[in-house]
């Protein structure tokens, strides 16, 4: 029945779709309903040169089941093959340091989104996608949505996602719980095979490193998170700009003190920001904000992306959710012809585990102290790969990761699971 | 990822799971962990002898998703193709009547519970299942609960379905909306091929022919929803053991007044109530109940079947969404280790569009008078069979019906969906 009940309307119905963004969400559920045929048009404050020639976005990796989908939407235009991240390495230090490795299975891919979303964009607007430039306010989502059958609002991180409430059961964070800073640095040689490494270092922040395609080819992504009160600060308040050398100085001082991992792989001689504009440091409250809202005219708008949950990038998770959420959305459109109530909430319960639990997890991670319980766990992976494995891969999961450790009893029975893989790594 | 975090778990964890009922969501729910290899034990009250001998327990249709799920239980014991139901026939009444038929695509069955439970409960013990036989009230959850890994609540309408906090969001009937009085009768011609005949009667109530496997092949079961107030109270009230003749006469008075279509069918030299036991009247007040509590011990109890969700037979989705969500139960356990508030949330989350379209939608049938654009809707299909194949056969996927039939826009659309198949099956 489900063919008989679908097929039909998607054939007959002249539906429009009005999504406001261009970034990985926008994109992702564009490039979905062009290949559906659906009437799609991308209302975005940003035109693509701008986006190539600005500052970094991100240094976002995407998982394997993000890099499927971008299969599904043929927009795998870089090869995995080559751009691919195999393992994660991890450090975490205290009075306990714990370091081990585990692998991305399968791979995991990073692209510079100054290459990427303009691309997409490109690819859009070749499949029939419209593109419409203007300044986007918050009074414009009703004035998109009378031109649309539905509305989606995916603008990032603009004041547009205001128009959804902020869910208080799911945003503990009143404020930055880190100060952000990340950049493209030359000097650092990377680990083979391709590694992101994570730095845990207790009280201070963390640092992760991502080798990630920019343009000049795959480049090495330092991605700083500071916590409030910690000597790293400065990495967020120096600017290379006014103050370049300081700036190299405060990087170098920060991973000789606190990331020697990462310090002795550092080139003295040649190591630096790559381009003045490889540099973006700013602060993100974590935040889960309503599924959808009825507008003044009775219409319907849904949140997606990070107007729907601005996760920290620590865990690399908001693209990831942000392309997950893309495509279901996406084929709740197809599957639906009426986008009312019964459609956003059907929405809604679909995606809440999934976007729950990488927010609730990278919550976790933000914590001033780690859980005993997540340190325990971390504890044992050194002696067993297997465990280590599930873990990375779980990167690509998050509803699957934060089953396995959101309480005590979970983490001890995932450990359990996998107990007689123990050393089967280390040989 | 999926394998590996799922397989070794459901080797390794020695799972123990109670479930205290005996009904149709038990039993599947039993079956299906017994076929993974969970240790599972069954608490009734109810022994299968006595189960056979009693008084019929409903006359519940099972649409071909329940169907499905008995071949995948191996519990397929009796042959669809000889007592398959090919066809729904609707007769509204009023100032305008409807007639029309549409096909269940494939087809249902009908099987007596009677033979059915006591069937299943067989092959549970043969599969290692435990029964174990026990008055229960609702302290013995707690006590079933300190013996197993999770309990799970399935004992039908007996009043261990009160520890589950009633969801006024969701029960909208503060008293029965209808009187039902069930019977399988001899005498009665059923339709060709095999049909579920509908007839509702606007104001008084609905009578539903059901083609049922019982003791003697398939015999024809009557059932009469009765509106208060409606002059057809007596079909309830009236008992056939001390007043035969009049119990007769009261149900030969209501065909004939109300509903001819099956009347015009009855040959009155054999006409009656097949076995004494043959009849069930009684009152049902439909309503959902929370989908989980926490026991004075920590342990997580579920609710499932009619404790979940007790749904007026009308539109028979009580038994199919007692089924779909055992199953749906029985993979959550399996893919989970840990019976906590997330595993709970999850299985909550997962079936509610599923158990919430087929309670919202029987409630809307049970109103006094039905919507406008349901009556239209009912209106287009004497000429259009395709639409009325796609609703028939949506009584197996009651969430897809609700899709199409919860509002004026929707019904419209899924109307306009196949406007051009309008007259298709008029030839």
């Amino acid at each position: 029945m489900s063919e008989q009940n679908g097929t039909p309307a998607a054939r007959r119905f002249r539906r429009s779709v009005g999504i406001i963004g261009s970034g990985v969400a926008a994109l992702h559920l564009g490039l979905f309903l062009r290949q559906h045929g659906v009437s799609t048009t991308i209302y975005t404050d940003k035109h693509p040169d701008s986006i190539a020639k600005g500052r970094l976005l991100n240094t976002v990796v995407h998982h394997a089941p993000t890099l499927a989908r971008e299969h599904e939407l043929e927009i795998d235009f870089w090869l995995t093959a080559e751009i691919g991240i195999q393992e994660m390495s991890y450090h975490v230090g205290g009075p306990n340091p714990i370091s081990f490795v585990g692998s991305f299975l399968p791979p995991s891919a990073a692209i510079d989104y100054r290459i990427y979303l303009p691309r997409l964009m490109q690819a859009f607007e070749e499949r029939g996608g419209e593109i419409r430039m203007q300044i986007l306010r918050i009074a414009d989502i009703q004035l998109i949505a009378d031109n649309h059958d539905l509305v989606v609002v995916a603008s990032g991180r603009s004041t547009l996602g205001e128009a959804f409430p902020r869910r208080m059961d799911k945003s503990p964070y009143a404020r930055p719980p880190r100060a952000l800073c990340v950049g493209l640095f030359r000097g650092v040689r990377a680990e083979e095979p391709a590694t992101v490494t994570i730095n845990l270092e207790p009280g201070q922040g963390e640092l992760i490193e991502i080798p990630l395609l920019s343009f000049d080819g795959l480049e090495q992504a330092l991605l700083f998170e500071i916590c409030p009160g910690s000597a790293l600060i400065d990495l967020a308040n120096v600017s290379p700009s006014s103050s370049p050398d300081l700036f190299r100085d405060v990087v170098l001082g920060a991973l000789r003190e606190h990331f020697p991992g990462t310090y002795e792989r550092v080139d003295l001689s040649s190591f630096g920001l790559i381009r003045p504009l490889d540099l973006l440091q700013g602060v993100l409250t974590p935040l889960v904000r309503e599924d959808w809202v009825r507008l003044p005219s009775g219409k319907i708008a849904v949140s997606l992306g990070d107007v729907h949950a601005a996760i920290d990038p620590m865990m690399g998770q908001g693209a990831n959710v942000a392309s997950h959420t893309a495509l279901d959305l996406g084929r709740a459109i197809l599957d639906e012809s009426e986008y009312d109530e019964l459609f956003a909430e059907t929405v809604a319960t679909a995606r809440r585990p999934f976007v729950e639990a990488a927010s609730d997890w990278t919550n976790m991670m933000l914590r001033r102290e780690l859980p005993g319980h997540l340190l325990e766990l971390l504890g044992v992976m050194p002696g067993n790969r297997a465990l280590a494995d599930v873990f990375t891969s779980n990167f690509g999961s998050p509803d699957r990761q934060w089953r396995a450790i959101a309480t005590e009893d979970r983490a001890r029975a995932f450990t359990a699971t996998w107990a007689d893989h123990a050393m089967s790594g280390a040989s």
